[in-house]
């Protein structure tokens, strides 16, 4: 079959022809590619930065590639609830299942994670063969772009979401840093979810970005190089004096974050999904202790949580339609070349990719 | 001023000619009546059932009514966060503020608690004078007869949202037993929150109820006349075989009480907002402790959270356009009677009733 | 080796000599019986009750017993966090790992799973094979019968600790009705989680269970034969009126339940893990609605948080010491049915057996 | 009466003759001091540092304290829970009760707060009158000088226990980073939550509080001074390579940060209390996002909640006996000026002092 494989420990990826690969396991089940879609790591992973040139070496040569949509053609001997001809999403996070993480409810952050695509052979090929439990069944009349989505869309709603027993989103006045094409999806989900009023900030020049979370159905968009350290005060204005009551940073920004503190409610909750480019400094006083912030660390999406919270989502006429927005290109997987560069020249939110014809 | 009275230990109401309340603990507001409805507690009332004989003689005689919007026309010399002019919906339960449940985010419940237009004066007047903390401001652009369905549209936010840190309603499927008032508002609040998929059932002969149910955008609408015991087994088939996740229960009756515990997915959650008749009889083995089940007793709404989380979902104007169809009679407050009328011959869902002119 | 089996369809178990369990799944592990306790549910199979007539005859012939400590003697190729000579303790609930409940932290009640000891082999004999999952490692100085009583005392803990998330038991009032094993092992770890004051009942003429509540620490122990329908008064005085703030119910009794539910104060907890012999009847309203009481049904203990608690907790040496106490009987599994009559004459709390020498 | 008063602003405190407060709101009470300590904010306000400068002006000239424990002489016409004669002591924080925050149980980061002895009179003085719920009734029979350490135990207690529901400590590895008196009182009460193992670490030359740390009941104690940065992995080593499950910063110092953080298992919970210098540099994308950390900011305690839990726990006679240990100074208030030197030379932990005579 033709696969998209990082080959060598440089710059750029190949297509190669290897053969298709075997059920192993008893639980583990082989499926169809029908639909990928490009990650922001599959960028990282071509241009081979400084994280690519730490972390993809023991892996080389692999398959890249982990958001996908396929059918199932073959299960193993000991799975128990797929069948051949089921139409699945991949979980990229291959845990361990028997660490600490793993024995209660944080399989997500397994100490021994592999990350199919970035550790090991990943989608963007003919086939895959994953464990039963990676493979997530979608709802057979689930759009296969759509369906692939649901890597980054995870990131979204383990964000809004992070912990079964949170404060709720209804009624709540929600602040976005960022948007990228998390935290572009993060908000039709919000005002599905009940939100109030929500805010979204971001970037300097990249206006696409900006017209496309009013889209999205943001309540108020900011530029910050238009208002800058001025939009806390309008955030407060715009909220009976209150402020937000939840903070989505994914910005990865240190501006971002100040401002999205600063704009928060005393005893508000926070996530914080954005990477930052290296340490930061801040008051740590009053942006979190004397605030009563609630902050969480997000890494990966709940296994399976996310994914049923998204099942039941995805149902929505109205969000798939705000997520098909999103999917600014398409091109064959044998022209992924075209759509990596529309994403490194930022003119990309989303590269959906058909499979090789 | 004109206020329609509970005058005598029998049934009826009356309207009389009383003085305007005054101010007198510094807390207190005052406020003009803009528009109050009509809550099934004034219907025990008016026909002095056996609740009502027990429970309102030492208040006799008193202003009824207890769902209302209003002006604030003056304020006393310690009141802090509300002034001349505000528009303002009331929390009918007065808490002492101090006793074990006030002192633990349980002020709904508070053991020393009275209701206005039961246990003391209401606000089916042309004024009425309450605690600073029992006025809850509204946005000043709502309408005043939305405004007053809080109270019944916070019993159906709170059966929802039992506490704060609960599993979300997100991507779940939800049962509501029960269609009356506070069944139907229920409906379009959990769609706003994300369920996937809404179940309603609902009784016999008043098909009013039913065709409502539909109205506010339950996905399933079962008759349990028709559909009877089959039902979980319907909800299982449309549910991928699991069963809901959420069951609200709002019907008070021992036949929806064991089809929604049957139709419940293992571990899920519970509300339990309906009054039964007398004791019941049930298997709590296999429907509550072998299946994990996590049941919420829901009395009144959060005092203040649920008024938060209705004041960010009412600036939806598709919720607001839902509530305004469950008006189905509106009369002036002199006329009453042709209200109560409509609710005891089961031909209104609400009445909204203007302020004597 | 050596088992005690239920070898047919009728009252009795016979020891028999089989053949070694042997590895299959490249994820088992092989162990090496170091002690094991009798349950409750030995005693139902034993006496082939109703419940037994109905679910163990697909097994039959099977080894019976689940609650154990051993020795890891062989591991699987894909067992990744136990390796030879680790001492374990098993979880018997065998878990499908994919369904609906297993893919959102609640594995214990997967809708497929099965019971070692009940639906397939179990653990009186000489050696075990079960999933590395099923394995759970021990401190190494654990002493094996108490590693053994992990079992029921996971019981214990799953009813006072249901979810993570929950109100604390820290300086909190509580009332365990049922003084069995599991509901005697939960006086000493309430009182270690900080609890204020404990309270428990228990019943009529079985005077060794109330001696031993009072041993393990409780109180106040009431002996419902002779305080019945009291003790919820007796309770709110003794708690400056509120009553208690968590009910651990563990009778399976009517009575206890009524007794409980009175004594709960407005907005407490209650966990149900008693099993009632049919359906009941009781006043829904007043108990569980207008109380605001917030329920849990509790089945089998959480996999795996209700064990890491339970490692924790397990290194104080006062549990250790209460627990032994509760040891009331040790035979070797040779003399197996020595100990199960004293189970049967309700004359022991737990029964220890030592390994076939 | 005589009071001990902030005058001036500038350093010092002095004694001064004032008129008994009285009773002036229909929910206020009047208590008579019976014991009172000194806080850490009280040696603020005394040397009149950088935030006393700031803080206090608008109050001077005013009565210091709020660390208290009195008995009720007077109360108000509309008092409901207290009688004269009751034992009390004092919730430092007046907050609003109807704003935001007030009205979503965060009463505690009221944003109108007004702290006794810091923006009006406290209570180093022989009476003082506060409102009905600022006043916590106390076990009769309780010390009063550990009635008045209930102000910082509150802060200890809230640390631990941010919210009610949250991950138990139950089982659970704690790490405190800190050993000032906060700090030493949170050692004995995770402890009593059935903490696993207790890591305390702190620092430099103060031997005091290090030897306090292992009498107040710490499994291990580090000196960061001998330990340093080894600390995070000496904490791995004793855990199974797990790490902590909960952080409580108490220290607020960057390099303690840091070593609480590294020593964090994947997915655990932080509490911020201490206060830091100034702005902190550290890698939140390591320590805190990909961690999936989960991190609270600490300010004052619940209201009431804290105090419910305390109440239950200061009931335990080894609680007390700890606790009266780290009372390592008593004076009269006549000679307040001893207790303080005894603070300022950090040979203290905690100074009682008794009543004017």
């Amino acid at each position: 079959m033709q696969a998209i494989m990082k080959t060598k420990a440089e710059k750029g990826f190949e297509i190669k022809e290897i053969d298709e690969p075997q059920i192993i396991n008893p639980t583990d089940v082989k499926f169809k590619i029908d639909a990928a879609s490009i990650c922001g790591t599959d960028h990282h992973m071509w241009i081979f930065d400084e994280w690519a040139q730490k972390r993809l070496p023991p892996a080389i040569p692999f398959v890249a590639g982990h958001e996908v949509t396929g059918t199932i053609v073959e299960i193993g001997s000991d799975v128990k609830n797929l069948k051949i001809g089921d139409k699945v999403s991949m979980e990229c996070h291959e845990a361990c299942g028997t660490c600490y993480q793993c024995r209660s409810d944080r399989m997500h952050i397994c100490r021994n994670t592999k990350i199919f695509g970035v550790d090991k052979n990943g989608i963007f090929a003919e086939y895959a063969v994953i464990p039963e439990l990676n493979a997530w069944k979608n709802d057979s009349d689930l759009d296969p772009s759509l369906g692939s989505l649901q890597d980054p869309l995870g990131n979204a709603v383990h964000t809004i979401l992070p912990k079964d027993h949170i404060e709720d989103i209804a009624g709540k006045n929600v602040l976005i840093t960022g948007c990228g094409p998390i935290g572009l999806m993060a908000i039709p989900v919000v005002k599905m979810l009940g939100a109030s009023r929500v805010f979204a900030t971001g970037g300097g020049n990249n206006l696409l970005r900006l017209e496309m979370a009013k889209k999205m159905g943001a309540d108020f968009v900011y530029n910050t190089k238009t208002y800058g350290d001025r939009i806390p005060q309008m955030i407060r204005e715009a909220t009976e004096g209150n402020g937000v009551d939840v903070l989505l940073e994914m910005a990865g920004n240190i501006h971002a974050l100040h401002q999205g503190l600063q704009a928060l409610t005393y005893g508000g909750r926070v996530s914080l999904l954005g990477f930052f480019p290296g340490a930061i400094q801040f008051d740590i006083n009053s942006l979190m202790i004397s605030k009563g912030a609630n902050i969480y660390g997000i890494a990966g999406r709940r296994m399976f949580q996310t994914w049923q919270v998204m099942r039941g989502l995805l149902r929505s006429k109205d969000l798939q339609n705000k997520l098909k927005q999103l999917i600014t290109h398409r091109v064959n997987m044998a022209d992924w070349e075209k759509g990596m560069i529309e994403i490194h020249e930022k003119r990309a939110i989303k590269v959906a990719m058909d499979p090789f014809n």
